[in-house]
């Protein structure tokens, strides 16, 4: 944790602020190790405060090289009170978290506040090894579940049988801490809705069967998506499965440090135009702490991705009314290219 | 729905501003049925425009009586570059929800922006007869759990097993649609930490057991706590369960309508404190869609209990490095007093 604050100091010495107030839950567990759903951190050249409330005293209690001050009210507030009497200077809050009526009760205390969006947002990005062994073991997981899965007598299951299934599979048979999200499995015309998750519609043959799933593993996520054939699929279902495949392999290819998140979401969007399709959503995001994060793969990302970035390929093609496909592997950015998480076969898959 | 957008017209005819603008998934939830996680609502006296990105369009599309605007990136830079064009005056937005970061963006376009902190939550607080019955069937279905759990062997199991059979029992047995959140399981001196979740620990004889779990119903939470004996408690362990109950008792006595939040939770933390506790979280929040909404039972909370609020009562009594004991239940406010919707003994129950 030492050397994680030691980078956001580093960050900050390029800041017009004296200190850093971390009020996002999961930068303060980054930073820290806690885990707590009300925390903040004011991280200054010499100190670490680590402000919450009586819930989660004596765990923060334990960590070392911080200084714990109980707070009895909101967060806002008490720093709203206390924050000009601890630090001189202007203070850098997250502003991408951070909620206006928040900003209101703490900037209240007169101190100067500092808008930064990203900042241990992007320390996050780049994850360390220790990080990228618990994301590996979370896809290593995963990876068995969706084999399990094309084992599995799906035809006349209903989708919620399924997904408590895998459910079921990733943490009671396969031990994961916990699930990144509910399982999404859609059959039918509802692997067209892509945000769909599971409902009673019992899997019939001869239709897509799109499961899209993710589990924890040592407090680190993983996340993937295969479509798979329940039978045989008319032309039109084959076609967009084979384009699927093609653009998400070509995606995969182009991950490498350097390359810009834009740019490869913005090729995926030719591949798939020039195919006939229309992207319905951006190419992928990055999965650590949390299963959706940065570097996301998407129009308005113009950031490079770096080595020790893990990010989802995940293109998709939707015909309403009809079906979808989508085809997801999560993926880390190494010093040669990238290395596939998720090894699982991409070619059309026929479960009965 | 009509009626809930209706409700909030009627609030923004008491603002200054001609459109209201919600960014909340889950209030867009609340006021027109879409389940997403981005999708923004624009309210006037007039219309209703639902910006959301391809994912959810085609749900959106299903949707009565309002007009879908497809979004291609962000929200929040969408509404930067088109408000203005689309309200002539003051637009009102979710301050305590909206970002920092994301009100730049969307004040760039020019419109004078309104803050105003809890418009929808303050209407979701008071429950309409249906979602009443959701909760109510939500809580019986908890409960059904919670007397299951009674039933179970505890001493040589971990509280993860204990955990897992739980999450088990409400979806898979009894059919809830998910859970409100993991289950909490906490034994031994573990259960000191009011949010331990659940670990490797062996849940051992003559100690403390605290099980806390929620589930989903009809889109409607559902949450409860009982504290358990594995055996035989020391003094000071069962003068902390008696106390705990008896404070719960009268808390629970406390809710009607009328009654402030802040009253409740000050008089329960009097009764505590001349047992000599000192109580180290609020007596309550509300709950509803989300399991944790108002109104809260806290000290800054000034409002008076609602007929149709339906709240927790959860004192919590901790030693740490010894034990904690939480006794929560889920009450709704009614006309004539308050309804507990988690009918289970609060007397000391052994589970072996």
């Amino acid at each position: 944790m030492t050397s994680r604050v030691g980078r956001l100091r580093a960050e900050l010495e390029a800041l017009p602020a004296a200190a850093f107030l971390v009020t996002t839950p999961v930068n303060v567990h980054y930073l820290t190790g806690l885990i707590s759903s009300n925390a903040a951190l004011l991280v200054t050249a010499e100190e670490l405060l680590l402000f919450t409330d009586g819930r989660y005293v004596e765990a923060a209690g334990r960590l070392e090289g911080l200084t714990v001050v109980p707070v009895e009210r909101s967060l806002s507030l008490e720093l709203g009170s206390r924050l000009h009497q601890l630090t001189p200077g202007p203070v850098a809050f997250e502003s991408s978290r951070m909620t206006v009526a928040d900003h209101g009760r703490v900037a209240r205390s007169g101190v100067v506040l500092t808008s930064v969006e990203r900042a241990v947002e992007r320390l996050r990005e780049v994850k360390e090894p220790d990080e990228l062994t618990a994301i590996r073991r979370s896809a290593a997981l995963l990876t068995t579940a969706f084999e399990r899965l094309t084992q599995e007598q799906v035809v006349g299951r209903t989708e919620v049988e399924l997904a408590r299934w895998l459910a079921r599979t990733l943490t009671d048979e396969l031990g994961a801490q916990g699930l990144a999200f509910e399982p999404i499995v859609a059959s039918g015309p509802n692997t067209a809705l892509p945000h769909h998750h599971a409902g009673d519609r019992v899997i019939a043959a001869d239709e897509l069967l799109l499961v899209d799933a993710g589990c924890v593993v040592d407090g680190y996520s993983s996340d993937c998506t295969r479509t798979f054939a329940t039978g045989t699929l008319d032309d039109e279902l084959r076609q967009m499965y084979d384009a699927c495949q093609r653009v998400q392999a070509a995606s995969v290819q182009r991950v490498r440090a350097g390359v810009l998140g834009c740019d490869l979401d913005r090729e995926h969007r030719e591949v798939l135009s020039d195919a006939g399709y229309e992207a319905l959503h951006s190419l992928g995001h990055g999965v650590g702490l949390e299963v959706h994060e940065g570097p996301r793969l998407a129009k308005t990302v113009e950031d490079a991705l770096r080595i020790g970035c893990v990010v989802t390929v995940e293109p998709g093609i939707y015909a309403s009314g009809k079906g979808g496909v989508r085809i997801e592997d999560l993926v880390a950015v190494t010093a040669d290219g990238a290395e596939i998480l998720t090894l699982l076969p991409r070619n059309l898959a026929v479960l009965e």
